[in-house]
């Protein structure tokens, strides 16, 4: 045990270097939010949306399914519970809500990485979820686990980006029973930034749970969070094992979660954005009550998913103006809630990462983040409205990622900053490039985009005509020829890969 | 007299029925916003900026050069001039700057394209300026006349674009002397929407003014304000003689006038944002305070043109956080000052329509219209930085604009918007696809974008797998195959035809 602390303590004494190691991504852990919230929405329209997630908890009720011990909490609770189906009295459900803690930290195996999760924080995570991966040179193909370890070896590269989310692609060629573990391992060896754990099943949740305490450390794991799970409702007002569960083992261990309705409109909610936004907030609401009812304090991240559709085909789209909206009432009502919040990120429609990507992703990623959104997952990454991880998409992404902290770092507005000393030297019509105020900022007066491409015709054309999507190939490539892994304690390395063979050897190859 | 009174009587029912002939755009004139403003500084940091420009305007002092008549005018009004610099009391130029209208139309020459600048109201204006243009088959080279006329066509086409603008590219197959004849004629012949006039010289100022008083008639022209000129600072705190002389054609007749000093930051003002604005504003008050020593009550538009630059190059830098932010403040400051805006715009350094085009436009564009901008030149078909359109680009960024005029809509709160009634015929897990309430609010719900594709994936490659920007392409293309002139009253055609001759006889060609 004595020995184990002490491997721990030069764990960390390598972890604080490794913050300036080559090849490591050196910037802020998290955006602390300098500028004010947008209120999008004034005061009756917030009471209006509240009063009808109000009705849809008490009067329609929530079905919570294949779960019987989650009924059994809630008619232990006080709640009105007839067959699956759970009418809770709203001012339990908000004083439930209540418990949950504002704003908590997720501390990472690099305490320089650990985030801040809530209050005026904004972590941005990686894509998560897509089977399959496209890239300039590769095109597109299921994910591997190949695939899988370069795109967390980049979340950990790329500066914007500040936790490595989880599923940043569906490894394929891996049994489904065990590719958890593979993928914990991937994002604990390859990155020091915080992640993510499964949920697809109870004991894959227990698996993530138990690896992140080999990593942490009993002691570590026991008094922080270390871990969460991200896990959606079944919309419309379907809560069912998958999530109950989860939320069993993340909080019933002192760990977090995020509960996500996902809401198409129009298919799991009504085909207005107000009636999708108010359902959505009566599902997070009773999943973050369960979550208190299950461990009071536990950190819950309220999480929201709206989408428009095509009227012409009825397919998801993406970077659509009603989404937009629906980021910044939503980040209103969550804040009214005092919960933290996980919203929007870098969404689109596109197949490749063309401008109608772009398009797409920048408004809907300006918008997550102006609204407030204190964790993004798909903040960097997706395409196709999330079928598929773009390599070239991520590192685009995450250059804009690190452009929306700097406008989230507000405006200085000091004695220097209004630069009153520089018309003491630059005359009316003169100009400022070479004035001493000039020369004191120059290095970091503005943001320095990595992949946008400033100059002029004639130059760009000399370098071979790049669009940019070709300089992120470029770029990512170079990253990953860049790449040194973060140093781990060999110990719990050890301990890690003995954890994952003693668990592959208990578990069947299965490929659903 | 009553000849030609009745000719336009004729005239006003020929535009009263365009609104809805084959080809035109049918969509609202301009956006009457209904979403908050977002308050991005407090009122400490909004006073700080005002009082830096009221010392700039007092101690540093304004240069107006080449012109001794807005010298004169400023000695008379109280200033105190020195040479050609001219301090004025802040509060004398705050009193002048209170005569503008808050407020005012602009007549089209098709009443229902009509625009109103102020306020809550909100217009998009093409590009301005370039020299080249660009597209997927024809490349990057000059603009010239075939293409000026191609993209007044598209611009009277797409519905998201309110306003013509001017230059949308230059024609440099046609004599400097002579060019802004042959593009007001264009304006005025295949386009119904407002737009503006020439303001590099004073005479083609006066023949601006001339020709919207035949395209009008001087009972309208009389009464209204039919055209704006648009003008740059010569920054920092320069004021040249075309400036002044724009200001006494358009507001001498009762017209319009936008004057917009550009800042690249770290030359032509402060290398701080903060420093850049408060010398904006500067700028932008005195110029105001002219127009109303012209004539009170002259329409005036509040420019802001401010960009960051590359700290590698000193290039100019586009859709960057520090523009974003001024955006925001910028449009504080206007309000406080209760002047129309003009600011932002679709604007990127990219040299094609590709990602980082688009990545750099929505940022842009999306701040410019949060931040409540009155009139946005540039608001569609940018490249390179504004020194060449794309026609691509063009048509991309109209069907952006169309989505960002969604979200200043707003979000109905009614009940048919809250959906109670679809609860009672959807149960929690069922769907929403065939409830009564989405039949009946499935045609219009959401935003439909002409050049976002959301299909899934096979469907996209079916079609051949075009990018955004090949969309774009054939959307262009088809739709000047689709053009339908808007009909004009063949006397008044005859009339301006009959005006260009005759200044065209009386100048000589000139390329400068």
């Amino acid at each position: 045990m004595s020995n184990r602390r002490s491997s721990r303590a030069s764990r960390r004494e390598g972890q604080a270097r490794c913050a300036g190691a080559a090849g490591a991504a050196v910037a802020p852990a998290y955006v602390k939010r300098r500028i004010p919230f947008y209120a999008f929405l004034e005061e009756e329209g917030l009471v209006r949306l509240e009063a009808q997630a109000d009705w849809l908890l008490q009067e329609i009720g929530i079905e919570f399914r294949e779960d019987p011990e989650a009924l059994e909490t809630w008619r232990r609770a006080g709640a009105d519970v007839k067959g699956t189906r759970v009418r809770a009295p709203a001012e339990l459900v908000r004083q439930l809500c209540s418990t949950a803690p504002p704003e908590f930290d997720q501390i990472a195996r690099n305490p320089s990485r650990s985030v801040r999760i809530g209050g005026r924080n904004q972590v941005f995570a990686a894509v998560y979820g897509p089977p399959f991966v496209r890239d300039l040179e590769g095109g597109r193909r299921y994910g591997a686990i190949a695939d899988f370890e370069r795109l967390v070896k980049l979340t950990y590269m790329l500066p914007g980006i500040h936790h490595g989310g989880f599923v940043v692609c569906e490894p394929c060629d891996v049994p489904v029973s065990k590719r958890h573990l593979d993928m914990l391992y991937l994002h604990m060896r390859c990155s020091d930034k915080p992640h993510l754990g499964a949920i697809t099943e109870q004991s894959r949740a227990e698996d993530s749970v138990s690896m992140a305490r080999i990593l942490h450390g009993p002691e570590v794991f026991d008094r922080n969070c270390v871990i969460l799970g991200n896990v959606n409702t079944n919309s419309p007002l379907l809560v069912d094992k998958v999530v109950t569960e989860a939320i069993r083992v993340y909080c019933g261990n002192g760990q977090g979660i995020i509960v996500s309705p996902f809401i198409l409109a129009g298919a799991m909610g009504p085909v207005s954005t107000a009636g999708s936004i108010a359902q959505a907030l009566a599902e997070a609401m009773i999943c973050c009550a369960y979550s208190q009812l299950v461990r009071p304090g536990a950190p819950f991240i309220f999480g929201n998913f709206l989408s428009s559709m095509s009227l012409k085909s009825g397919a998801p789209t993406f970077g659509m103006p009603e989404p937009v909206i629906s980021h910044y009432v939503i980040g209103q009502l969550a804040r009214r809630l005092k919960l933290p919040l996980r919203c929007g990120g870098s969404l689109t429609a596109a197949k490749t990462a063309d401008a109608q990507a772009a398009y797409e992703s920048a408004d809907s990623m300006q918008s997550t983040a102006l609204a407030g959104a204190n964790f993004v997952l798909q903040s960097a990454g997706w395409l196709e409205g999330g079928l598929c991880t773009g390599f070239e998409k991520l590192v685009m992404d995450a250059d804009r990622l690190a452009a929306y902290q700097v406008l989230l770092a507000g405006l200085p507005l000091d004695d220097d900053a209004l630069a009153r000393d520089a018309y003491g030297e630059v005359e009316p019509a003169g100009h400022f490039l070479g004035s001493a105020h000039t020369l004191r900022h120059y290095q970091s007066a503005f943001h320095e985009p990595a992949l946008s491409d400033s100059e002029n015709v004639e130059s760009w054309e000399e370098r071979g005509s790049q669009d940019m999507q070709q300089r992120a190939f470029e770029r990512w490539n170079q990253l990953l020829r860049d790449y040194e892994a973060p140093p781990i304690d060999p110990a719990v390395d050890e301990a890690l890969k003995d954890f994952i063979a003693r668990r592959k050897s208990e578990l069947p190859d299965a490929w659903y």
